[in-house]
């Protein structure tokens, strides 16, 4: 018993893979899944599968969905002409959730980080800028976290689409809701501030 | 884009139903896998068969292994007169890394937790209480987590193995309340070993 199994081993290491999953968090999964029936078991790798088989990349947009273009790049009822670039996929669903948007989206699959290596061409950039110049699109919204790597990313973009012909725009930044003005940060308070709307 | 493709549902709500993962990690975990190539996937996949295939949980110990009786329990150097009790298969790992503990081991899957529902019939308890009763074991180690529900499982244990001629220790308060086997450092959970105590 002093070295594990290798099958267990191997399980350990590709759930680790995953993001967010340590070496204890996979190692109790593994167990969780030997304590289960089979089936279960079965259940999962299943999914796993059906995932690769149904799920593909728009070829538009480059969110996940069982067809390509996906259903949002596929409605008529949503304006083309305004973008809403996104880091994720998961992302989108978030928006989406608002109700408060009815254009088209583009997914970066992620954000500009020099320390990670991560540069413009391992985004999904030039698709963007592609469309940006091709579909005559108005205004493209940067949807990006704000964050050191979200800010840097829209300041690429913000750059890189300058000559086109439309509006850039980013969300608002300020006081979330349920938020505590004594509690905020300076930046968050700052930009609140700048930000400051008529009311009506 | 209004709901998500059933696929993905599918293995979002596989992936909740393990340990530790929330409706937003599956989530990430499930668009990291669609972000990475095909082969990878195939790799989880088959690690998966792999561990319901070549792991099975020994008919002594109750661990799991490649073989049955387990690593541990066909080592005839191991003193077969002591039993470390755990409640997890993890947690014998843990134990091994300190060197200090030549016995055999006996996993009970599990603690009492009365709130849960699990009471002692759904815990390996009787095949212990028969290992004890004709194996000639000296001693029974209890190395349960210092919790409510490892306290009342060692309480419990303690009753139930009353009538028999060999001692009951548990693991010494090495370990601060509230901790879990599982994760103590391999010197705290020695000292804990070594200082083990009589239940009186």
């Amino acid at each position: 018993m002093s070295s594990r199994p290798a099958a267990l081993e191997k399980l350990i290491a590709e759930f680790t893979k995953l993001p967010g999953i340590g070496p204890k968090a996979a190692e109790r999964m593994v167990f969780h899944l030997l304590a289960r029936p089979p089936e279960a078991t079965d259940e999962l790798t299943k999914a796993i599968a059906a995932l690769r088989e149904q799920i593909v990349r728009c070829s538009v947009c480059g969110t996940f969905d069982t067809q390509s273009p996906c259903a949002t790049c596929s409605d008529r009822d949503r304006d083309a002409t305004i973008i809403c670039v996104v880091a994720e996929p998961s992302d989108i669903r978030a928006i989406e959730k608002t109700g408060e948007f009815k254009g088209r989206y583009h997914v970066l699959h992620g954000l500009l980080n020099p320390v990670e290596g991560i540069t413009a061409d391992d985004l999904s950039i030039q698709p963007l800028l592609d469309r940006v110049a091709n579909d005559g699109v108005r205004e493209v919204i940067l949807a990006l976290n704000p964050t050191v790597e979200g800010e840097a990313t829209a300041l690429y973009l913000k750059k890189a689409l300058l000559p086109g012909r439309g509006r850039v725009t980013k969300l608002a930044r300020g006081l979330p809701v349920g938020a505590e003005v004594d509690y905020a940060d300076e930046i968050t308070l700052g930009d609140a501030l700048k930000g400051r709307r008529e009311m009506s």
